[in-house]
């Protein structure tokens, strides 16, 4: 068996953890906590039907690739809650670290390239990156709008903050940014989010 | 807000539903059984993880699509177990159904470009479908591998049929079709798998 192919299925082994690392948002029927895997899943698809809205010309197999391993990180550092001030302070030392374990278990070259895109998510200066963390920022909005506010509520999260953390929503896209600005004054409206 | 975003959105919070959908496989770690959306996001990974192995110049952007919202359908029709003959019997036009009304929550021409990609992997003939369909089949036969062929126990699977349902991962890539054969002998040896 070839040692290469040994190693990349070990990866795909090890990476079934992603769907037991839970997340603050809560699924749309309320059931329970969403898992990352299912979040990077959703985010991908609404890379794919929301494309229209951006003016760049993306690379969409990149921003595919960043949506569907950014979180694998998680597997080691956890999730860490947009709005956990205290979380953010050695987020970044211990999604390092992990990403060096995990990317570590890849074949050489791919080991590189799979942490250098992991990098230009986290960094987000390309446009691949902006528009994927656009995605990755617009989903758990429409997870607490739809659910009434949910992990909002639980958390004490003002409507100040979701537009700070959606910023480069208008960068990316303004018709999407002017739909997100909407529903965020509607939920503030509803009781969901905190002004 | 503009119409097309408020439809787009509204499939984004439909397909939620994927999260809900669960099949024979069971998680590595044996804890409870996979959803779609888990499943759709590993083979997505998969794909670009193992592209090397395949000679053709492939259309990842479109491989992806496919991997990515080819289980739709499952939200109305249900997961059908591979080795299910009875489920079969009627799969097609349950699932036809389904798609009609999933991609039918889209924009016009998005209704049509989605419906196609969904109707290009169930054909399996292009090279971007061939290859997405050995992902979709590859990864349940590592996590019955890996979980000692929980699932196929279950349901008294047999490497003939697991063979069978693999022969388009031979098409693929030799590499990848070597290494599933020793992974199913090894199976049988172990008593996870029926000869």
């Amino acid at each position: 068996m070839s040692e290469k192919i040994r190693q990349q299925i070990e990866f795909v082994r090890e990476i079934d953890k992603l769907k037991h690392v839970f997340r603050q948002s809560y699924l749309m029927n309320q059931e329970r906590h969403e898992n990352d895997a299912e979040h990077s899943w959703h985010i991908a698809v609404m890379a794919l039907l929301l494309k229209e809205h951006s003016d760049e010309d993306l690379d969409m197999t990149k921003v595919l690739h960043l949506l569907l391993i950014h979180d694998l990180v998680e597997i080691d550092a956890g999730d860490t809650f947009a709005y956990d001030v205290k979380g953010y302070e050695d987020k970044w030392d211990r999604e390092l670290a992990a990403a060096k374990r995990i990317y570590g278990l890849l074949p050489e070259e791919q080991k590189e390239e799979w942490m250098n895109l992991w990098l230009e998510f986290e960094e987000g200066l390309t446009k691949e990156a902006k528009y994927a963390a656009a995605m990755d920022r617009l989903q758990p909005v429409l997870h607490n709008f739809y659910t009434e506010g949910k992990a909002w509520r639980a958390n004490q999260v003002s409507a100040v903050s979701v537009r700070k953390r959606l910023a480069v929503l208008k960068e990316v896209s303004p018709a999407l940014d002017t739909y997100a600005n909407e529903l965020i004054n509607e939920a503030v409206e509803k009781g969901y989010l905190l002004p």
